[in-house]
């Protein structure tokens, strides 16, 4: 039995349990709404990883990618990226390698993470065979059969990018921004046939169900640009995501929905609306969305901000955007600046939302400051360290102000005026 | 003749010119805007240093804050910084010094810029005379006049925090965090006297008019958390900031209001239009908002999300945040972050709010982007420098491509099949 399964029947699993525990919700209401399609647990029957739950009243997750690519495929630095994903507070991980022996790196990745993991199956394909004359349609849902049965928690398959879209790309700017995405659509067009990964939705479905692998269905035409946003490749595409949403949430299959990419602030709002109706309320998972394209080397930023908003709109999961997106691989820096600078966005939305741990965790950091109690500032902070090595980066002694203001600190003068006067 | 003098006498002044010029408005919009308050100019009379508008229709601009403090009184460096500043793109500056000899480090700021520089001249009574017992009300006008005298553009002037507003702190966790404000509730309650900006505001008026300085009505009471956010001083000391607006709008005198500091994002849209009602459509400042409390080392993205979000719903002046706010003094790498974060988040705005220029930036970036035209795509970044070493962190040679995806690039899959098939 999977999760949808047991939650249709009433039949409490651990990992439904372990969800309610770290959401301080009650079991009936995660239940109704993981049987609705609402809500997602990613930890398929294999893995011995932490479940995470998506979805609605939950907290806002955050997703790390990890991976090696032909220019750097080094397996202990993807290892080390691993480790301090996790350490930064990433909620899932997801393995995208295009370089180097693939298939090593993510039984690594698989084996070394204690938070769930997701794959796009699609590029085991494009490595092992870039030349789309000699990929079949069976290959890729050989990968797909391949990840799952190795142990994969989540995976992303672009199966509501139709033949049919494809014309309404020439009137874009950046055309398919999606790795898998262009892949597909090459392949659409040399063979003159429909995206297999929909043609044999159902055959995805089956190793889905059998496995309580979660569906991210992949936005292959998801905007690359802020003038490309919003337009018919994408709308037609969510549609048909939701369509296919449905038929997974029949056959007892898990889905979320991925959704973009370059999003101008005025368009976010209705983005998320419009996702939520079209795909009866499933999960969404936004990968930024970035609000401006010219900020390269700050799009941890740009996404930060695409993201808290998406994610105060009804956004559930975050995939973070490090320093160097569209400039190259993260390094193990990026990967800390990328987690934290996603997880600040959650958290602000999560704030937003009234998500009462939230408040209490700002609460106390107020508290904190307003006592200049330093250690439990540090301690109550997203990223400690940094915090604590930026403090002293000035002061030499352990002082109760700071470098900014010294003795003209505020706080300071609002504990002398409350002793004194208030 | 002042500026606002002129616009109401439909006389054109080159400092209306220069902004209209930059700006791409018609002049009698902008004279129409400058006559009703809605919008200001930043060059005081004196000033040789370049014209900002700041207001209705205008471009969102940020401003940079430099200066030294007790732990790091270092003329060189601020100077430093304000080039570093000037050339990442600051539309402004504040000096806010309060360490070493803080006239010579203003004149020395005020010879070097070629922005608009503002000050808050209570630092100077602070730093002259800590003891609240020996200050006499009128220090406060003399160092106004001081600052005016010298050149400063614009001047922080707390004059709506009220003495009856004090009782309002005691629900607060932060209480006052603005370093003016406390001081002059701790001299309010020392002497057991009104705010002495306020009793003297006609003079500050009569300052302010004679120069053409652009006042800053600052918020003594803005929050320091979020819990404090939206309560009842710093609405009731905004209600006051409409009151002295009028007031200097009668006067001839051009007025900005300051605005928060911390507020929860669900919070930031009816925040800033309370601001642009109860100040009659002045032009509103904001420092952030941040949108959480718990990030300290990343709060100039916390700000940066806020800025955006401020600015798309009317904010037209955003100040800058550090990765090092609420930790220590910033240095050179600290205050380039922040103007970046700060003009991504303006930029972001704008675009929203439907900037023709802004557009027009970011779909020239999506052309380099989709042509794979690297110089040009660094040349249209927010900051090139960064995104050329970023990209070169890995690559040895003069690619097409990036680290990231290397042959996977979906850009050359797009342009290759553009070429084959569409």
């Amino acid at each position: 039995m999977n999760q949808i399964e047991a939650a249709r029947k009433k039949i409490l699993t651990p990992e439904l349990e372990e969800v309610a525990k770290a959401e301080n919700l009650p079991i009936y209401k995660l239940q109704r709404d993981l049987a609705a399609g609402y809500t997602v647990i990613l930890k398929q029957k294999q893995s011995r990883r932490k479940a995470v739950g998506l979805g609605r009243n939950l907290k806002v997750k955050i997703n790390a990618n990890l991976g090696t690519s032909p220019y750097c495929a080094n397996l202990e630095l993807e290892l080390e990226k691993l480790k301090a994903a996790q350490k930064a507070g990433a909620d899932t991980l997801m393995d995208l390698s295009t370089g180097g022996d693939i298939e090593q790196t993510r039984k690594a990745i698989l084996s070394a993470s204690s938070i769930p993991v997701g794959t796009v199956p699609i590029y085991e394909v494009i490595v092992a065979q870039p030349d789309v004359a000699a990929i079949k349609d069976t290959d890729f849902i050989a990968a797909i059969q391949k990840h799952i049965e190795e142990g994969v928690d989540f995976i992303t398959v672009h199966a509501g990018l139709r033949r049919r879209h494809i014309p309404f790309l020439k009137k874009r700017i950046m055309g398919v921004v999606s790795r898998g995405g262009s892949f597909l659509v090459k392949w659409m067009l040399y063979h003159n046939a429909e995206n297999p990964l929909y043609t044999h939705f159902d055959q995805i479905l089956e190793l889905a169900a059998k496995y309580d692998v979660v569906l991210s269905l992949g936005d292959g035409l998801r905007p690359g640009c802020l003038s490309d946003a919003t337009d018919r490749a994408q709308l037609a595409e969510l549609a048909e995501l939701g369509r296919l949403q449905r038929r997974a949430l029949r056959a007892g299959v898990q889905v979320m929905i991925e959704g973009p990419g370059h999003v101008p602030l005025q368009q976010i709002a209705y983005n998320i609306r419009l996702q939520k109706k079209l795909c009866h309320g499933a999960p969404f998972y936004v990968l930024g969305p970035l609000v401006t394209d010219i900020s390269p080397g700050y799009d941890h930023i740009a996404g930060a901000i695409g993201g808290a908003l998406a994610a105060f709109y009804g956004a559930d999961f975050l995939c973070y955007l490090t320093p160097k997106e569209h400039l190259g691989l993260p390094n193990l820096e990026d990967v800390i600046e990328g987690v934290i600078a996603s997880r600040l966005a959650a958290h602000a939305a999560d704030l937003a939302r009234g998500q009462q741990q939230a408040w209490e965790e700002d609460r106390r950091m107020a508290e904190a400051r307003s006592q200049l109690d330093w250690p439990k500032m540090f301690s109550l902070a997203l990223d400690p360290l940094k915090a604590k090595r930026f403090r002293e980066e000035f002061l030499h002694d352990s002082q109760e102000i700071c470098s900014m203001c010294g003795q003209f600190c505020s706080a300071k003068a609002n504990r002398d005026m409350r002793e004194l006067y208030l």
